[in-house]
């Protein structure tokens, strides 16, 4: 069969690009998830939409699971191919195709890295907000998929705010065009915002056209130190309420300040109990006013010191640091669990002191750090797969958080999504006949279930 | 029947609102579309999402259609009863049921004015953008319901950007509840935005809770006059091209001027063949420089003159006449066929000149009007519907306009949706494969095509 499944998928890709060696199918048993990893049978990397239709097809014909992935970096097991069969990367459909600076959008392959995107906008004076803190390897095609968020959606909002058009293709092998190039568009349903966050579990996203805005002329960075993690969560929502939105808005608690100072010594306040990282970004005037308002609101909020980064270098090591942050997280433990949860932005200090109680109660250090200004966390617990005791307490500590955030009108994930990880708690979450629903509709589309099956739900048939 | 049914439904919401003479009916046979009637057989009024079960569960059980709406300002006939049936009224659901300052949400009734809602609103700071021009009238329920845009939206998006929670009652009485109040949710598929947009034909929607900024402190209003419409067209695309997005971008022709002027004497320059008025908002200083930086632009584009607002006063001036844009074109004839259709914006100017060339071949003339930042125009023929061959003629010029949009990579609708209006062009202008997908998705939420039906598509089963 695998040799058949070779010779078939090579006559539609070619040679080179269909992978079984054990090194190659190694490479791609796993993603940017800490506790979960499984072989796929092969791995196939198109680069045309042609392409993705017939292996597609070659795969609904003979029941064959496809795991659409593009560099992996997932971190709630969306990419890894829990049920074998076929990796189709996306990684070699990495062209730019067009970046229109007057109708402010761009079309895009999905295999292109984000941060390559960045750039050649960058160039054009052009800028397009969502930055999921893979952005340096993740490509756009998982960013849509996941409906990634990041940093700047405090002000700028995720990704779905700037999908205009996608092609996706179907289980079937149809190529299916949905949106267009417009930012306005009242033509049906809103299908491109169905696949949008469906976790490749709908079709296979081979082109993208987003909404685009020019780059903001300025920006001005401050890092607020607090001596108490709870005060400075409500001023987060403090900020908020005095009538500015900053670009961003994140949290990073003293646990990961001190290994961030660990790795590389930049001075940080280490006995801070927390740091929020805030940027204003806009025209120069306009920066200037908002940067002003918002050190005066921190300091009214209870800040120890405010400082205001007093140029692009100083700013850059800023925000250096809050990117260590998820690795100084992983880096701290044999297994890290790290979350994902939102809360609404109001009862953020209020979550936060939850936080605190279930660690008490568990025994368990959890650490803070995320997008504070959308009331989205990743509490992270430190434990270890194969202690299996530690282990299942670490996962019903985590348990609690998610029951916590729940608790406060929040939501189980922000911005990870599903995948893998989430799966035994989506019904707790959820409105049982909307979940009931989303089955549906992927039956529909996918009547043999060959698209990343496994993921999101736990029983697929209904 | 009509009398069983009229018991049965005084039965849910009491005695009153449950209404049937011929008054009422033809007072909900029609709404803001100039060419399409129907009577219903009845018109409820609920005032619970428990009720609105009842009513649709009755409607279902005995395969009566029901149209929701609101205050029936739709101008694609999504509103009309083309069934008969019953009508299902929102407008005594009209409550604000929560603004939350800092979260920066606010949930609220279907049935609230959307004027309403804005003036409560800025009593806080806050600031919703969506902004269609029937806003004095329209309920915030037919806005999610159409994905409403508006002039606003240059700069701060449509409505599905802004819609992070319903409730909404399937056809089957159940009520589903669907997001939350949190910015970023990554629970499943964007089962919300489904339903936004979705023309009363999934679901009624009973609750829904919005994202809010915060009011922009500033704005700055100005109008730019040009001798040519084309190139004001081009002026357009350079502003945007500039780097940056101001709030509204709107286009006046010449006749609507002039028209407007005879309505209400301002001194507009009724020789000049087209107006922008454009917005710059934010902060003050950041306004100031953005004026300035439009205003240039606009000089440098061809217009013959710029006029800054003096203050508030005249600011309003100039959008009240905008504002009175759309009664100026529907009063110039017995029948006005207004479209809808949006074009990528550096294709402006090249639509425009499109137009005049079907104008000139058709004999119609055509008054142009629009939310130009995002390219999306409302072109007006005027004829008369009971001359049968004029009228004829009338709607072959407009396929024209279709045509010519769609052939520059625009769109059927920008904002007001398919209705009954567009149906017999949608085939034309989607994916057939993702028209018969909605379609589908449609029959495995409403089986018995109870909701809305004759909307949107031509035939609906498949």
């Amino acid at each position: 069969m695998e040799k058949k499944l070779r010779a078939q998928l090579e006559k539609i890709v070619g040679k080179g690009v269909v992978l079984t060696s054990k090194e190659d199918l190694t490479t791609y048993s796993y993603d940017g998830t800490a506790t979960w990893a499984h072989m796929p049978e092969v791995v196939v990397l198109p680069t045309t939409a042609e392409q993705v239709s017939q292996i597609l097809k070659l795969a609904n014909d003979n029941k064959i699971p496809v795991t659409p992935r593009g560099a992996g970096t997932n971190v709630s097991g969306g990419s890894i191919p829990i049920k074998g069969g076929i990796v189709l990367c996306a990684t070699r459909m990495n062209k730019i195709l067009d970046i229109n600076k007057t109708n402010l959008t761009a079309t895009v392959e999905p295999g292109v890295v984000l941060q390559d995107f960045n750039l050649a906008l960058a160039k054009q004076g052009l800028f397009y907000p969502p930055d999921p803190q893979s952005f340096l390897g993740c490509t756009i095609g998982g960013t849509v998929a996941e409906n990634a968020g990041g940093p700047y959606c405090v002000k700028y909002g995720v990704t779905k705010q700037y999908v205009l058009g996608l092609e996706v293709v179907l289980a079937s092998g149809y190529i299916m065009k949905l949106g267009g190039v417009t930012v306005k568009n009242r033509t049906g349903y809103e299908l491109a915002m169905l696949f949008t966050g469906s976790e490749g579990t709908l079709g296979v996203i081979t082109k993208i056209t987003l909404k685009l805005i020019p780059m903001p002329q300025a920006s001005k960075t401050m890092m607020a130190v607090f001596d108490d993690m709870v005060v400075g969560g409500q001023a987060v929502s403090n900020i908020l309420a005095s009538g500015v939105v900053p670009a961003k808005i994140e949290f990073v608690d003293n646990f990961i300040l001190r290994r961030i100072e660990e790795m590389m010594p930049m001075g940080l306040p280490v006995d801070a109990q927390a740091l929020l990282l805030i940027m204003a970004d806009g025209s120069p005037a306009a920066v200037e006013v908002e940067a002003k308002q918002i050190v005066d609101t921190l300091k009214k909020s209870g800040a120890r010191e405010v400082k205001v980064a007093k140029d692009a270098a100083e700013a850059a090591k800023y925000w250096k640091m809050r990117s260590a942050g998820f690795a100084a997280t992983f880096g701290a433990a044999k297994t890290v669990l790290a979350e994902d949860v939102a809360v609404p932005r109001d009862k953020l200090a209020e979550f936060i002191g939850k936080l605190g109680e279930i660690s008490e109660r568990t025994g368990f250090f959890i650490s803070h750090l995320g997008h504070a200004g959308d009331g989205n966390l990743h509490p992270a617990i430190f434990t270890d797969v194969s202690d299996k005791e530690n282990f299942a307490k670490a996962q019903e500590a985590m348990e609690e958080i998610f029951e916590a955030a729940l608790s406060l009108g929040g939501v189980l994930s922000g911005e990870h999504g599903i995948g893998l990880e989430k799966q035994r708690f989506l019904k707790r979450a959820m409105d049982p006949v909307a979940l009931n629903l989303m089955i549906k509709i992927k039956s529909l589309l996918d009547p043999n279930h060959i698209l990343n099956p496994g993921k999101i739900w736990e029983e697929e048939r209904v």
